[in-house]
């Protein structure tokens, strides 16, 4: 197989993560992505191996002519998902960019036994805040990443796509219902708006499925870090909105910006309440977080993941002073099985991942306590 | 009630483990004792209150007469089990200078309801290295200790007090069986010589069950850290001799030896085996363990014993160079509760306890790795 080049993976963190002003301890991130269909075609799940080549086809014709779109995504041809690696396939799930729906969907071509994930592939841009897939559930799902609790911006540019593609392209579409998809949960805007969030103090002071359930309750699903179906990890919860109809746009990113904001302080009275009556239990946790990132010979991604929570946890309440934002970001990236081995450009068994992981971890925490606080 | 001033709680470790030269990383310590009997006198099992007092009196009276073992025990008074505090009792077993058993040991009054420790008490020598007990199992139970695999000095002292006790003691002695015993594996020398021996290679290689069935099954006992009946922890077995009839007393020492000599050598060829074939999974189990107990604001003993335990492999295996044997054995006695206790010179809540340790064992490592190598 041809290897197709990924221009962004020699980078060991997305732009977007890279400056400590950017991000936040708390809300590690902030996604919109918009649901669409082109009208006159099945959706993916019901369309032949053939109309999916044609689905690519039109919207690639679209990316390539339009001017702004062809701004976002200057790489002429995009990613398609049977042409590059499994690991760089695994490497665009970790950094969020596919779904990892996206990579396991195959179709059966007509009048043939063999299988694959025809017509699917991926626009990328450069500095990966911007993703477009063809052919996952919808024939077109778009979306824009920020750091922190930021919708503003990135609203704003989702926008800018979506009326660039609707410049060229055909939407499926109903005066009644609003756009069609292929899950009814987004009929209507197409929109979900969701937030990658930090409760290390709810769950350690035992108060968040209480304050998870009443999220739900108000309409919001509440995820692990790969979206649906994924276990979480790390106290890291994803929160999103469940409904797109009923509700304007401008009110879903409004809700989910206000559930985002009381979660927030709902974690910081957990954080002050850890502080003042389980000092000593949490200053145990987090230096025996620190010191076994700091000192493991082999390491899993899982539990890494889950050391640099506490970590993380650790440096939100200033009882670790000497690691940055960025470090932890870094660190949270670099720790994926598919980022490790894209990091050292080799491909490794288990073993040796341990074994590298554990020898990257302690080299940037390292670099960080170094640098002046 | 009044507390009894025991002269040497105020020593962090026992004088006998204060020198590296003296003590080694695999044998910790070796021990001999002797078990006599007074003619004349029921075991005490089966003594009364009043023969327990009458056997006390009898033994500290020798003890104060007799010069050499006025020399050994310069205190006028044994120290009484029911004049001491549970801590002090505590601490006692915790240097190994008395038994479990011998604490919780309990007779009935004749003619009274009221049953408690009655005759018992014990003669211990300034540097810890000599203790005699009076009823115990046996009316006397003597035992010498030293540090690391050396019997030649220990045994000869042993025979010294044996000596001067029976120049004024008539002890019960059969010309068939030798010396008389409470129980039947005592009999005959009445010579118990055991070794506390680290053994991490083995258990990690798991070769340590096939070689302690081995070393069982030619009469030797292998039991924890505190003798019968108590679990081995940390890595840490006692083997002794479990006949006493049948083989002379320099017949017991000599096997004792060469035993420990080939456990000393298997020992040394698993870690060959772990430095050949599991060189980072040792590494990272040992700089992990090396990290928490730097690094802990909580421990338990039983957490401290077991990291310390692997710590001690990854200095015997040069993995860590900046801790001393010393800093090794001090931590592992002042970890033990009542030792931690005394060392404060407070009684403490569990959790106190927890976070003192910890403490208490962050302190010893980095004054341990500021030392010269």
């Amino acid at each position: 197989m041809k290897e197709t080049k990924l221009s962004f993976t020699n980078r060991t963190l997305p732009i977007w993560l890279e400056s400590d002003k950017a991000s936040s301890l708390t809300v590690l991130s902030s996604r919109v992505r918009f649901a669409r269909n082109l009208a006159g075609y099945p959706f993916p799940t019901k369309a032949t191996a053939n109309e999916l080549d044609e689905i690519l086809e039109m919207i690639s014709h679209a990316v390539k002519k339009e001017e702004t779109l062809n701004k976002f995504f200057p790489d002429s041809e995009p990613i398609a998902i049977d042409k590059i690696t499994p690991l760089q396939a695994e490497f665009l799930v970790e950094r969020h960019l596919i779904s990892p729906d996206f990579l396991h969907r195959m179709t059966k071509k007509k009048d043939s036994k063999s299988s694959g994930s025809f017509g699917r592939a991926a626009f990328i841009n450069q500095d990966e805040t911007v993703s477009l897939m063809i052919n996952e559930e919808d024939h077109l799902r778009f979306q824009v990443l920020a750091a922190g609790l930021n919708f503003t911006d990135s609203f704003r540019k989702l926008n800018e796509l979506d009326d660039c593609l609707e410049s060229l392209l055909r939407y499926a579409y109903s005066q009644q219902y609003g756009f069609l998809t292929a899950c009814p949960s987004n009929v209507g805007t197409g929109l979900r708006a969701s937030v990658m969030i930090h409760l290390p103090g709810l769950v350690l002071t035992k108060e968040i499925d209480k304050v998870l359930r009443a999220i739900w309750q108000i309409g919001y699903a509440v995820r692990g870090l790969y979206g649906e179906g994924t276990e979480t990890r790390g106290y890291f919860f994803q929160i999103s909105n469940t409904v797109s109809l009923g509700q304007s746009e401008a009110e879903i990113i409004e809700g989910i910006e206000k559930v985002t904001n009381q979660l927030i302080s709902h974690e910081e009275k957990a954080r002050e309440y850890l502080s003042k009556n389980m000092k000593s239990e949490i200053e145990d946790k987090v230096f025996r977080a620190h010191a076994l990132l700091n000192s493991a010979r082999l390491i899993t991604s899982e539990e890494a993941l889950n050391l640099l929570a506490t970590v993380r946890l650790g440096v939100a309440m200033k009882i670790i002073t000497n690691i940055t934002l960025t470090a932890l970001n870094k660190i949270m990236f670099l720790l994926k099985p598919a980022n490790l081995q894209v990091f050292y450009n080799q491909e490794m068994s288990p073993h040796e991942r341990d074994e590298k992981r554990a020898a990257l971890i302690r080299q940037i925490l390292t670099e960080t306590s170094q640098l002046p606080i």
